[in-house]
């Protein structure tokens, strides 16, 4: 703790309650940029993302990706043999890797002068945070402050996690032994990448989604593709199925849908959603406003109320790290009165990790249809790609969207596609001609090429 | 075979010699621009690339990348076992793999209404290629012609590859049975590339390199890398080594180096370069200029003489795919009369494919030093790249090269490094600014975010 935070008068130009991506981004931005920063985290430098959600969850899909890549190879008989994954060994790398990175993140904190608080942030005034640290209660004035406290995993009522047989992420990403059989509450990113995770290391896998089909946000086809291959690995999908109630008995998860039927299970994983960490800390008193879900609600300058900054998960716009550092960046440079326009982050890219993944950003053929526009679209298949056919994994596609000649969109699935988000996210932004793919010497042979053959593959009406 | 085929009066607008992908793909742009198009070849379709190339290498690679997960995570103990591979049954996978794809380009052929003509042909007149078929000689007149007849492999006096235990990479690629050791000289990226199957297989490595470092013509850095992560594989590295003599005796490789040292193995691979596939083909009696090494002396538009262009690997300029690729495509045009300037490909992308993978685009900081000029250089390390640790194969770095604040080059080394050749290859098109890379939402977490951390690092001197 630095010496201004024994201080209960100090007082900064910018406090930021949340040491998530966003905040994080947010504080060094504004640090760099000449602001005197303090920065408040009720618990582990890195939020939801490194601690509790995609840097835990990539890890474990990265250590079991030879698992992945010999059943696929074995399936052709090209190889053979077994991997066991040794989870416990798996969770004490997770918290070496973490535990790393988080002093990575605090030696950048300090180098960049920023006072770093431990505890948790509440306004207690218009101009005070006060923080609950170890050693009482300490008052932090402030001229602006961001609000990115970020979220956590949300349940219906019935299905509430208890740590026993029922689980949310949180809990899930601590097991050390692995469940033989595993239902998963909701299809969307956390199900299905935590699902791949264990189902290879054997669960059975279940999901359970109320929407007709799983990644029910993604391209309606490339649902469709990740439930044929869901299904190649045995999982069972029961889709347009609500759950009546969900609990740990007799040792076992037992799920009741609404239909009647009784589903039990090793472990259940409840993965309907996130809500934002916003009630408690005195922002209502402050002109805050709490929308639905109790997100805050922002201008388009990411203002929630004067002086006061939301970004990241908080604001609910767009639920995702690399959104969160995004908005961060842009606060930050609008309290230093480096820019001065309202918030246009540009496209934003999407991606299912694990295997198949997938990835959406820009504007997608229903959303443009729905408006009245005529979009075209064309494609290519992995089938065609010959990195795609090495892994042996060449289901999959490349769909581009196309809006009067231009990339209006771009949505994929396969396996390491998640590769390609970078390059779409660019052809989106800059809405790209087909010459613009030509104007390229694109690498042969590279996946990205399913790119450059559906920028270049003839448009149709659908 | 068509009906034009058969007729020894037939002439074609253009007639493209060779079917790799440079021929292949000049063929098919000339005829969608309306030309009537003859493609003739020796032997299959799809040329040294699909056959004895890039797309069995990586085939060999993507089918054998468990083995390497498996050992990198099982350096960790995070997971354990053993794989086996089956190399007839891969071979067999090759074979399937391969004729399906050859089968896909005769289809694209017919398709675009190209008359193909199998076997040899040779320049008979100003205007006459004639076809040693195999129903005798067939001439065919030519308003235009395309060289587009690639390379093989070469090797120097005294190694001369003899199918037995002195194998070249068109060999290797046949082995049913893995060697438990192999001598490999010629520490480019076909020794490299080849090096990392059969070491997957467990062969004991061994590369004997002229020059004094492995993959001499990337950037140092990145070879120091390449060769660090070799020896960690247990590899032998003999640099600034030269070889005097490579024999097949007593059922082993022999190899003996200028220094008399003797080394032996079950088998060796020369890999030492390649030539083009341009004498007996009566090209220097039409005014062609084979120059150094019998490759294809081309002006500004890639022509040789009056009415006959070269591509690919027979004109030595980048002896890759996609170079005579795109070669094919600009002769194409210009022959349409769609394009008339010189050539100008923009930055070329090279790559090494297997683990680690390394990528250069642009130009590099010695080169530019050597100019008199003055880079800049700033990195990213791979340690910090959460899908690099996720994979446990975290060694290896992005390298920017800057000219005045503007991207001039990009190298990069480590696992999966390929992915990032086509966002590389378009920063260095569009001499990004460090700006240009902020004004992207880069997805988290991604390998591609090493290009973004290095993009944004403070650039230095050297």
């Amino acid at each position: 703790m630095t010496a201004a935070a024994n201080n209960p008068g100090v007082r900064f130009s910018l406090v930021v309650l949340g040491a998530g991506p966003g905040g994080l981004d947010c504080a060094v931005e504004a640090a760099r940029l000449g602001l005197d920063v303090a920065l408040v985290e009720r618990s582990e430098l890195g939020g939801t993302c490194l601690n509790r959600g995609c840097i835990p969850t990539k890890l474990f899909l990265g250590a079991t990706e030879c698992v992945h890549e010999l059943h696929a190879q074995a399936k052709l008989k090209v190889v053979s043999g077994e991997i066991s994954v040794d989870l416990p060994a798996l969770q004490k790398r997770k918290e070496q890797l973490l535990s790393g990175n988080r002093k990575a993140l605090e030696k950048r904190l300090a180098d960049s002068g920023i006072a770093l608080f431990k505890g948790l942030g509440v306004v207690t005034s218009s101009d005070t945070v006060t923080v609950k640290t170890e050693n009482g209660p300490m008052a932090i004035g402030f001229d602006r402050m961001v609000i990115a406290t970020g979220s956590r995993p949300t349940a219906f009522p019935g299905m509430t996690p208890d740590g026993d047989r029922v689980l949310d992420s949180d809990g899930i990403l601590e097991l050390t032994e692995a469940p033989g059989s595993l239902l998963i509450v909701g299809g969307g990113v956390i199900g299905l990448e935590l699902g791949r995770f264990f189902s290879r290391l054997g669960a059975a896998i279940t999901v359970v989604e109320a929407l007709e089909r799983i990644a029910p946000w993604e391209d309606p086809e490339v649902s469709k593709t990740l439930a044929s291959l869901a299904k190649r690995d045995k999982w069972t999908l029961l889709t347009g199925q609500r759950v009546a109630s969900l609990v740990s008995k007799d040792g076992q998860a037992q799920l009741t849908l609404e239909s009647g039927e009784l589903l039990t299970a090793d472990l259940a994983l409840v993965a309907t959603g996130r809500g934002p960490n916003t009630s408690g800390l005195g922002l209502e008193d402050r002109g805050v406003v709490l929308g639905r879900g109790g997100f805050v609600q922002v201008d388009e300058y990411l203002e929630a109320a004067p002086g006061i900054s939301c970004i990241g998960d908080a604001n609910g716009q767009a639920m995702l790290a690399h959104a969160a550092s995004h908005q961060g960046v842009y606060v930050a440079r609008l309290a230093a009165g480096r820019v001065e326009g309202p918030y246009a982050p540009g496209p934003m890219p999407w991606c299912i990790y694990g295997a198949p993944e997938s990835i959406r950003v820009g504007r997608m053929f229903e959303e443009l249809t729905a408006q009245g526009l005529t979009p075209k679209v064309s494609r290519s298949q992995l089938a065609a790609n010959p990195i795609a056919q090495s892994h042996a994994m060449a289901q999959g596609f490349v769909k581009v969207i196309w809006l009067d000649g231009r990339v209006a969109g771009v949505t994929a699935v396969g396996h390491g596609i998640s590769h390609l988000v970078t390059q779409a996210t660019l052809m989106v932004r800059d809405s790209w001609t087909n010459e613009d793919a030509e104007n390229l010497i694109w690498a042969h042979p590279t996946l990205d090429e399913a790119l450059l053959h559906a920028l270049t593959a003839e448009p149709t009406d659908s």
